[in-house]
């Protein structure tokens, strides 16, 4: 039984991992026009520069009064109010309105001087012209919104730490805020390492070489997560090549991922590499996850490092359980996301072992769960997942029929 | 009761429109570099040009042997082998195994001739040098990856008419599979309309005005949708210069959507001049939903027309709901999405009209979803929601207490 845990000298939990390697570094702010904010994430709240919708508007189309001249109106008695003029879209009402009369107006109308309230024109008939019948009565306020109904001057408008949703897009726009300082996307810089690994596009393969999956498909989870790739690069195994790409790197980006080979000296090689950099630390070398155990994370100054198993398939589920989070903070986040799941039943047992997150592929067919096994170097595994269930640290796996909740992919 | 039931012409229910308002139109195919891949739809299947992984791999550290070699090894009488060499990354094995010899291997290494199973380190020991202890039997082909594992030559790799993910992205690059055919980005004209719109960066607004709030929002929903929108256009009301607009977009977009004035006489213009637009039809005139009724679909030609609500919110809702899926589907999508949801509690009753599709936001604090009401003028109802419940059609509305799912927003 020669070396085991030789290589995972300090294995930690997920949870722990999530928790505490929670890298100091944030993107700078950069300003964007609103176009482009979808997704972004403010660096700094941003109040209402004025009240919204900044003036009282009509909810429906009907007649704008004064709600005491309605007060008491049926179908049996209506209130009969003279009508002095229409409300135009775009411009202040020209009529006042004044005891007894009523101005006709539209959805989104602003109200006119004198009124308090608009009566809804299923409300109403037209019985003489220049006249209109109210039967029903309103109240003052009723049917319309007030001018700083949707915001007051000096509201919080949008919140920063979270990405913009069109709806937080639409109310900026509607305030008029056009530039906005975000977060600048983080700065990713993939290393691919192996001597066996050449580029994708690579026609044929001498013996033993394999193509590589990972950059691309890093730089997709990457984008994901808010974070620009650099271009891929493809490093041999030796220590002195792997380090001044990782010197490079830190200069240039705001998190560090090394697609490490999956054999024990590829780990050393890349432990030592990471360990040699400038105000480093490794903060971990294991995590206790299947698939994903021979993950490094750690830090060079305050640039995080992100070590990745070797298989892809491993590397993919790790990248997405603590990567992605990793640089939804340093690009801002400060509330961690919320996946939405399906909810469905599992087709088989799923054995586990207590302290060890598992995470286990499956494919969804109505509300029944499949778990996909295979080696974690087969990809095949993972095109074939409609989503994943995780299964947690505490639990010592679970049963078939046992309500799960799937997390879809795209 | 004048004018109700008016505007309203053909109203259909919300699953009616989903099944059968479903453009004819797809984007066509353009060429894309693989690193651009993700999130795009395939036009066509992708068959494996090769065995992946290509050629046998040990899936672990250890030696590559004749599993009969090591058939009844045990701690108590280990089978012992000769070590005649190791395998190195990225080339072919030079040493074939032969009776009673092992070649050590790393992880992810090409099996040498002659081998057919993989013995782990952790059941080695190497007592005395150039001779291994194997103290477990392995079968044949045990940590093994078989040259076709992950794909056999022909075999589909990724499958058209959904999205692509990480993972089909990395398959592809380890097939070497680098310039793909995917359908071109829908492209989305989004004209507002009404007098009373400017533009977002209009500064000071004269009275009555609103910046137009949904251009840019509802961009951001064509993004996530896979589209592009083009830069946003407003209109008067004024249905030549509608028409005249429309006629444009339809020649230039794969989906045209108004947002339509929110009064009865805006939306009638928009009807009309829909209507008058060659070889159009106008599949609905209101849907059963709340909030937006209000909502127009048509199409002119095979290019879809979606007429949104002239409130924000309702337009935001309506596009989520219908706009959405239907740009999907132009986009390639044949398979729909199953967005994740969160179960939560309701906080209070729900009341709702049966055969009428309810959208209600909520806040979640923690399992428990509060909804948030107001008039659908409100953006700030959308901004302070973390998701929506969707109460069905069939549902006579939900009681507090009943577990919900809970959509939740990015």
């Amino acid at each position: 039984m020669a070396t085991t845990g030789r290589e995972f000298f300090t294995v930690k939990a997920v949870s722990e991992a999530l928790a505490e390697f929670r890298a100091a570094h944030r993107t700078p702010a950069e300003t964007v026009p609103l176009a482009q904010a979808g997704g972004r994430v403010l660096t700094a709240p941003i109040a209402a520069p004025e009240a919204l919708p900044g003036f009282d508007r009509s909810s429906v189309d009907g007649y704008a009064v004064r709600a005491r001249d309605t007060f008491g109106a049926s179908e049996g008695i209506p209130a009969y109010l003279r009508v002095t003029g229409a409300v135009r879209m775009g411009t202040s009402a020209q009529d006042e309105v004044v005891a007894q009369t009523a101005v006709a107006i539209p959805t989104g109308g602003m109200l006119p001087a004198g009124a308090d309230a608009v009566v809804m024109i299923e409300h109403t008939q037209e019985s003489m012209p220049g006249t209109v019948e109210v039967v029903r009565p309103v109240a003052p306020g009723e049917n319309v919104v007030r001018r700083d109904e949707d915001a007051a001057p000096g509201a919080p408008l949008v919140s920063p730490g979270r990405p913009l949703r069109a709806q937080d897009v639409a109310m900026l726009a509607a305030a008029g805020v056009t530039a906005i300082a975000v977060h600048a996307a983080p700065r990713v810089t993939i290393l691919a390492t192996g001597d066996e690994v050449v580029t994708p596009d690579t026609k044929a393969l001498a013996p033993g070489q394999v193509r590589d999956a990972l950059s691309t498909s890093i730089g997709v989870l990457v984008r994901e997560a808010g974070g620009v790739a650099a271009p891929a690069a493809i490093i041999p195994d030796d220590r002195e090549a792997l380090q001044t790409a990782l010197i490079e790197a830190i200069a240039t980006s705001d998190c560090v991922v090394i697609c490490a080979g999956s054999s024990v000296g590829g780990r050393d090689e890349t432990a030592a590499a990471v360990a040699a950099l400038p105000d480093s630390e490794i903060w971990c070398h294991g995590l206790a996850i299947k698939p994903g155990k021979p993950t490094l994370l750690a830090r060079s100054g305050d640039i995080p490092i992100i070590g990745l198993p070797g298989n892809p398939r491993s590397a993919l589920v790790i990248f997405r359980t603590i990567g992605m989070p990793l640089l939804r903070r340093v690009g801002g986040w400060t509330v961690e996301p919320r996946p939405g799941s399906i909810r469905a039943r599992l087709s088989r047992d799923l054995p586990s072992a207590a302290g060890r997150l598992d995470i286990v592929q499956v494919r969804l067919r109505n509300d029944e769960a499949e778990p996909i096994f295979g080696p974690s170097a087969l990809l095949s595994v993972l095109t074939a997942a409609d989503g994943y269930v995780i299964v947690p640290e505490d639990a010592n796996g679970l049963s078939a029929g046992d309500g799960v909740d799937v997390v879809p992919y795209g």
